[in-house]
């Protein structure tokens, strides 16, 4: 599908670089007040009311993402949502995305199309403006740099470094699952490999398979955090693996924590398919990645206004710097965290 | 020298993706109080006062660079100003830049230096703060982008498309260096590798090699216009070649043009060199781009606060749309101008 082989698609010097930027991004609709001017000039112009957040993550394939298994539509919808997750992950809102793109000869205009699909509807869904990008040739495979921009009034932004011992340590979701996701898609990409003609059944794992195609940024946890009136005192996204998240914190917090194992919001698939892949689901949350789940720190007195929230977990709480970092067991055992969340390079 | 065979070079893999942003990013000051948070958490977090502006672009090596005859330090300096240069083109003031960087393990940790080195002393001479980005592996090769954030007053802010019939068509500094300086230094290529023991003489061409590996974005220019009190009718800034500029700056103010041959700014390198190379100057100017120069409409009636500026020439004027683009040439026919500014993809 992918292979400009097919005498029906479309190859992208046939359009050149401006009328091919033109093509991919005429579907953009501006539906935020703070942009004053998108796709079209030297540079975008917005009017923003409040203070500006920007952030900026790259995608590459054969390091990020793996087109065997990821549709095209899903991986510009999921680049997208990997950048308006640490929007989110400073207690603002997204308004406006850039998005450059390098592809190789190898991607016909039809395959764009797909891609951009999917960056269309992450916008749309988020409410969030396309407002510009470059689109140039690579010399293999293909690059995605978005840069997010949102924004958030001075008081409410939430930065890594404002927990305190005794505040309450919570996880928005379940943990674990997109991480399985792609192990159950690897599985089945070499089952292809060998047999071409084999037909995954995914269904029993669909929840999984979603947590990694097509994961959701929790804006609705930001909109749900000011309704409760809760401003957290640190946060942060978790796209490398609790773990590692956890340890950000503690260290630009200058606090330790506890964190307990029988705590851990872990939804069934997770557990049947960790039990299935003989993998131990606490060494999965802790070091697998790419749940986009928002993890934050809360005072003790936001407690009743969190408790019993079904989009929430209270995972731990945090301790002096002296205490450490630890995992508490379900055999009530102290162990060190240490940084396994890890990815590239 | 970029290859890490040397053992006194770092192999990016022990230092991990944490440690290695952290030390290329250590150098980082920041110098504009409108950031109020830069690298280090989620998102940076900006104070701007006015509109804001966003541009972005991607540079890849093997297709808008070679490593060959481009200094890594260079390399980064010139992934700078290409992004501000967009900023300045809609006659505001950069203020911040992100920068992400993928990079294939032929790079050593020093490697990676002498391009932050390079980013460094442009952020700088620019006053513009380094605020975030993105460090991670790719399959081949280096691949930097940028994404430049300025701020304008809404009433400074100059489009595309806001020039009249009977503007001025006004352009900073002089042209084709840049892409003169790209066929010298390609031509020096050739030679090293026919006989890796030659020693190019690159002084007769410094101007040109200059233009190609250290170009400047024109902050001045801006500075300038506002000390004269000029405000253009419309900007964009020289990236891929005159012709396809002045094509842009038509299409969209939906004017017609008369760009005036012997009008056309040349340094005496340009001339000699493009005699030696046996080119046509006006062909170089119209094609060759990366002059990073500023191209801007002004109303006639501040043709007397622009006169006689060394840093500035009247090359045509604006006409009907339905005159058309034309070049009118030393022996006065008018030629249709065509978008041979034309670089990747």
């Amino acid at each position: 599908m992918l292979e400009n082989k097919n005498q029906n698609t479309t190859s992208l010097a046939s359009l050149g670089e401006f009328g091919l930027i033109e093509h991919l991004t005429k579907m953009t609709t501006i539906q935020n007040k703070s942009t004053v001017k998108g796709i079209g000039d030297d540079a975008a112009v917005l009017k923003l009311k409040n203070e500006t957040l920007i952030s900026t993550d790259l995608l590459i394939e054969g390091v990020h993402f793996d087109l065997a298994y990821m549709p095209l539509k899903h991986l510009g919808y999921k680049a997208v949502m990997v950048n308006l997750s640490d929007i989110y992950a400073m207690n603002g809102m997204a308004t406006q995305i850039t998005v450059s793109i390098a592809v190789s000869n190898r991607f016909s205009l039809e395959a764009l199309e797909e891609l951009y699909a999917g960056i269309h509807l992450a916008c749309k869904n988020y409410k969030v403006d396309l407002i510009g990008g470059d689109t140039t040739s690579s010399t293999k495979g293909l690059l995605i740099s978005i840069t997010a921009i949102g924004e958030a009034k001075k008081e409410e932004i939430t930065y890594r470094n404002g927990a305190k011992p005794n505040d309450l340590l919570v996880v928005s979701g379940d943990l674990g699952g997109a991480y399985l996701g792609l192990q159950v898609l690897e599985r089945e990409k070499q089952v292809y490999q060998v047999d071409p003609n084999s037909q995954p059944d995914l269904e029993k794992y669909n929840y999984l398979v979603e947590r990694q195609l097509k994961p959701e940024a929790r804006k609705d946890i930001v909109t749900l955090l000011k309704e409760l009136e809760v401003k957290p005192t640190a946060m942060i996204d978790i796209s490398d693996g609790l773990s590692s998240e956890i340890l950000h914190l503690c260290k630009q917090s200058n606090v330790g924590c506890d964190l307990y194992e029988d705590k851990l919001p872990l939804d069934q698939q997770v557990i049947s398919t960790c039990e299935e892949f003989n993998m131990n689901s606490t060494t999965v949350v802790l070091s697998g990645g790419e749940d986009y789940e928002l993890l934050f720190t809360v005072s003790q007195k936001d407690f009743d206004k969190i408790k019993g929230n079904p989009h929430l977990t209270v995972i731990g709480f945090m301790t002096e710097k002296n205490q450490g970092v630890n995992l508490v067991t379900r055999a009530e055992q102290k162990i060190e965290l240490t940084a396994q969340g890890w990815n590239s390079i």
